[in-house]
Parts: structure tokens; sequence; C-alpha cells
């Protein structure tokens, strides 16, 4: 019997300053021809999904939400963040960006129907639920004998590191620089650096970070908490003569230092003085937000810079529909060894809503990731 | 007779974290076929020559520099300043980006020869001096009746002006936004904008500023100095849909601000909302650094956006040749009109080592300009 209601995570921002994130029953649109409902079990909680789930609130004000009728909590929005949410005001959004699960439903379209039973990864919303219906060719199917927490993570990582590969290249680097390189996607971006033979320097935040790295075949390992980092940087970026950074944290000063240990490689590298710094292009971007203060750019690095947002969804928009196939291809192929994520905790729709459990999740702490089971009571 | 040496000015960074600037006597190069001499008589002093000159040295502690054997200053580098001027420590460098002047002596070449006793402007380094030999075909040749002051700031500020408007154009933007826009280089791109019917948003520091632009045809002119800075300016980006800003503050929160009042336009013209921001690429150049303090950025404004170094130079190298021949010609017929510089006081190059001058000349007032005769005793 195919499922037309489900229950799921909403977040909304009110008038009020205030976003509350409840579990309710909605609908399930209406089945279409192509379309198949996905019965989910396994929806990862990324450090994106947090922006929607509490839309950059004070996580310190995270309370029940004793004024819903449902299951929910809520938190306070400074100014600032009441302003970037202007666009969103009174407007339910289904959280979870992606997620894994089993095909229990499908539209009278061959293609649709051919999923029936598979075990597939899907993105776009509303995957903190029982039921997700989506167009059966938005559904990534994972090789026989994977599991739905296979597929759970088989979007934002993985394509995310190879979007930052594709990236370098269509850029015109050579090699790669990454923050909060110990991460689940620091991993796979490494993994795949290996095998395509792409000079990469990791920026970790302590030595148990460096030795995982090192232990998965990392030969660039700088540690921000050693008082040599700004000089191994250096050395690293020389070696490697990496020009584009790839930053989760955002805030604070480290995308500024990336670019002046670029510059000063590069005018190692150089074989005269030029006056207004290097003509090397020297690009960071910024993917997240671990950090959440303003970013300093110290331009201590002449004039041949660029930092900016880097956005999946916009770069997968940017390149051909081929490339992007090719892409998840490789996900599908590798997602047992390069693409394996790891969880420490697996939660159930109402459990993501108990306060001790959004603490600990909301800190975005590299090795730490939390899995949401819809199926679990 | 040719000239076969000249008096200059030479700035120098040395290991003690100086900054010496001296009036010294040095050998011009032999001339070649190609070649000609130019008596300079007129070298603005723009921001950008204060680097070269000062090299980001703390300017109150400017003083008179006793140990050299010629006429010079010095100023002390912090750390910062020095690890970003280590690739020039120990060189002396010939200050004075571009000047304008008369051709006394020309190489053996047909090209050379046509020049001689013509008025030209001309770039490169060492303008800050009695003369200065280049090659024929760098130099613009001014309109018959031209006088050297006219010729002084033919390259920095207009080719920067057209070189922002190609910049738009070439990045598939339709209309800009400038900060310090009250400036010479400020009101000649107003000048362009309006002549090739550009929509530009102009940012001014005072009511006066914005009387003087409006006085020139500016339509969009937003202060930061009143209450409804913000406001005005989300209002003029809304109406005019300008999503590149070229500025040349640098330091503070002006770059976050553009995009942000960027952001706030766009999702005002967007038709629905977009989780991650709003999709329109956002883009600030950083092109001076009127104030010397980090920017920062408040990352309020989604994911598609964007802040990097402009050069001209850089940019100069990345069009085609006749591109940029084509920008010069423009400049050469309206250097009386779109492209007239105005100057405040005329020093020479003695003069430029006075300290009250130099106090006055490195505050990079708007509106306020110096200008380097070195014909003057």
């Amino acid at each position: 019997m195919t499922p037309t209601r489900t229950w799921q995570l909403q977040s909304t921002v009110h008038e009020n300053n205030i976003v509350s994130l409840a579990l309710v029953e909605a609908d399930l649109p209406a089945l279409g021809p192509d379309d198949v409902v996905v019965r989910m079990e396994a929806a990862p909680i990324n450090p994106s999904d947090l922006g929607v789930m509490f839309a950059r609130a004070d996580m310190d004000t995270v309370a029940r939400d004793a004024s819903a009728a449902a299951l929910a909590v809520r938190a306070t929005l400074s100014p600032e963040a009441m302003q970037a949410a202007a666009g969103r005001v009174g407007l339910r959004i289904a959280a979870g960006n992606e997620g894994g699960g089993v095909v229990v439903a499908a539209g009278t379209s061959e293609r649709a129907q051919a999923l029936l039973g598979n075990v597939v990864g899907i993105r776009g919303g509303a995957m903190y639920a029982q039921y997700r219906c989506i167009d059966a060719h938005q559904c990534l199917v994972l090789p026989q004998g994977s599991a739905s927490v296979d597929a759970a993570s088989c979007f934002v990582n993985p394509l995310t590191a190879l979007g930052m590969v594709e990236t370098m290249r269509l850029e015109g680097h050579t090699g790669l620089v990454h923050t909060a390189a110990a991460s689940n996607l620091g991993q796979m971006l490494q993994k795949i650096c290996l095998a395509d033979g792409i000079p990469l320097v990791n920026i970790v935040r302590s030595m148990e970070q460096a030795a995982l790295l090192r232990r998965i075949g990392a030969s660039h390992v700088c540690d921000t908490s050693q008082p040599a980092f700004m000089a191994d940087l250096t050395e690293a970026l020389a070696e490697t003569r990496a020009t584009l950074g790839f930053d989760a944290t955002g805030g604070g000063e480290l995308t500024s230092q990336i670019l002046a240990a670029m510059e000063a490689a590069a005018n190692r590298n150089a074989e005269e003085f030029s006056r207004y710094g290097s003509t090397v292009h020297k690009q960071v971007y910024v993917y997240g937000s671990l950090e959440s203060g303003p970013t300093l750019l110290h331009r201590t690095y002449g004039m041949s810079w660029g930092v900016g947002g880097w956005l999946l969804t916009n770069f997968l928009r940017q390149i051909p529909p081929e490339k992007v196939d090719r892409l998840k291809n490789r996900v599908a192929s590798e997602i047992k060894t390069t693409f394996a994520s790891h969880y420490t905790k697996v939660v159930s729709l109402a459990g993501a809503l108990e306060a001790d459990e959004i603490a600990q999740y909301s800190r975005r702490a590299t090795g730490q990731k939390y899995l949401i089971d819809p199926t679990r009571a």
C-alpha cells in the first residue's frame, strides 16, 4: 500500500526572532508516473542541515517549545541571523538534505517500477521523515548488498569532495588545501586525491586528527595547534604548489592564513620580486561555517587572490549533466571504500529534538556525526 | 644631448624593519633604437604609489633619515608589514607608477624618432625622476595642445575606471557599485557609465561628496555617513541590479555591507526563497586599501559571493593587446573631458620628502591629490 502521510521534522522562523523545529505529520505529494516513495532509514545531520534546522540561532537558547501542539524545540535568533533568515520567515521548511532508504512504492513508469525494493540514496530536503516521495531519476541506486546506512551520505560529502577536485581542474589549479580535514568529507577527499594523484595539504586542529589522516595515506598534514603551523603550511604549499583552498571553518583567520602562506610559497618559488605581490592567483572557497564569526582578511598577499562561497548545488548546476552522472556513478561504485562514512550516534526523529542530543550534534565537532533513523520509535 | 643620469626617488626596505625613501642620482639605461628619454614634468602620488614608497610602514614614525648620505626619510614597519615586504628587502625600488613629460631624446628607430618633442604619458615605475628612459611603443601620445600635466594621470585612474567596466562585461554583470566614489577615479567612472549607459551606484562618505557626484550626473549616490545608508544602498541595488562592486577602502565592513545589500536586493527581486541564499552571484573586488585594517566578511549573503583583489596590471595582461590599445586611445581622445584629473598641490622631488607634505599626501583623503614636478628645484 502506498504511504500517503509521513512524520517529518519541520523548521519555521517566526517574526518574533524564534525558530521552531517540530515533528509534525504531513501529506505526501500524489505519486506521479515517474515518482517513487522511499522509506527513509538513515539520514545524516550535516553542518549544512543545521542551518536549515536552526537558522543560525543562538544554540544556548534551545528549549522545549511548549507553545507548539507538536513535539518541538525553539531557539532565539540574533538580529543579524534574523536578517539573514528574512526570506524564510513564516515558511515551514522540511529539514534533511540527504538520506538513504528503500523504495516501497513506485509510479507506473518503467523507470520507477524498476526501483521497487532497491536501496537508494536521495537528496533535496525533507529527508528527516518516515517517507519521501521523489522523482525516480534523482535516486542513486546502490550496488546489491548495500544497506540504507551506506546510502545515507552518498550525496553531500562525496559530491562535495569530488566537486572540489573538479573545481580545481576547471579553474586551472593543480593542488588543493582543505581545512577540518579529518572529517568524513576530508577523509574522502584525501582518498580521492591519492587515487587521482593530486597533491593535497590537509589542515587539522589536533595531533589525533593528524595521525588519523596519516594512517589513510596523507603526506601533507598541518596542525593549527602547533606553534610551527604557518611555517609548516608554507613549506607544504611551496612543495605542492597548491593554490586552491576549501575552508569549512569560515569565521576567523584561517582563510587569510592560507592565502598568506600561499603567497609566501609563491614568492619562494618566484624568480623575481613583484611590487604588488606574486601574480599567482590564490583562491580559497568557504564552503562551511564551523566558526560563525566574521572572516578576517588581512590582505597581506598581494592582489592576486580571491575568496568566495562554494555550494554543492550551485556547482552541480554549473557543470554538464553527463558530468554529474559520472560523479554519481563513481560514488555508487566506491560507496564502501572511498566514500564510506562513519557515525557516532543514531537517533530517532523524536530523539533529534532532545536538548542533550542537540547540544552534541550542533557542536559540529570533527569526527562526530549523527544519523537519524526515522524507523526508530 | 641625451641625458645619461637622473635624480630619482628610491625606496628600500631594510632587514631592521625600516623603509627608507631617498632622493638619489642614478644612471639611465643605454638608449636602445626603440627607446626614448622623457623629461618628467608631472607625476601624481596615487594610493598605489604609497605602497611602493612606504611599504605599509607606520606613518606616525616617519622621520628624516640622518643615516643616509642622500636626502631621505625613514619609517618603521610592523612585523606584518615586514612579512608582506619580505620579497623586496634590500632592493632599491624607484618609485612613481606613472607620469607625463616631453620626449627629449630618441633612439634611431622611426617610431622613437617620431616622438621627439611630443607630450606623452608613461607608466611602469621610476617616474619620480627628472628623466625616464622607456620603449617608444609604451608611450601614450596626447593630442596637440596637451600639457605634461594632462598626461600625468593618463594610465592608472583612466585605465582602472575603464578596466572596471570591462571586467563587468567580461564577468556577465550589468551594473556597478563603487566606493570612495568622489575621487578622481570615481568621477571618471561616473562619466564613463553615463556615456555607456551603465547603471552605477556610488558610495561616498559625506554630503559634499554626494553633491559633487550629483553635479556630474550621478543618479545613485549612497552616503555611509547617513543613518539610512544600508536601506538606501539596498534600494539602489534593487533598482540597478548591480552585482559587481569595486572597493577602494579594503579594510573594515564596507565590502561585507555591499554584499549584504546585494543579497537583500536579490531576494527582493527573487520569485522564491532559496535556503542557501540567492543564487545571484555577488562579487566585490578590493582594488585599494584606504583602510588598512582587515576586511571583515560576515557571510550573511548566502553562498553565491566572491571577494578578491583587482590590480590594473594583472587585468591588462588578461585582455588582448588590441583591446588595451582601444582603451588607451579612448583615454587620449577624452583626456581633457572624461579623464581630466585635478590636483591640490604640486611639489618638487625634494618636496615629496618633507615631513609635513608626507603627512598630507599619505592620508589618501578623497579629493586631495599631490603632483610631483621633477623640474622644480
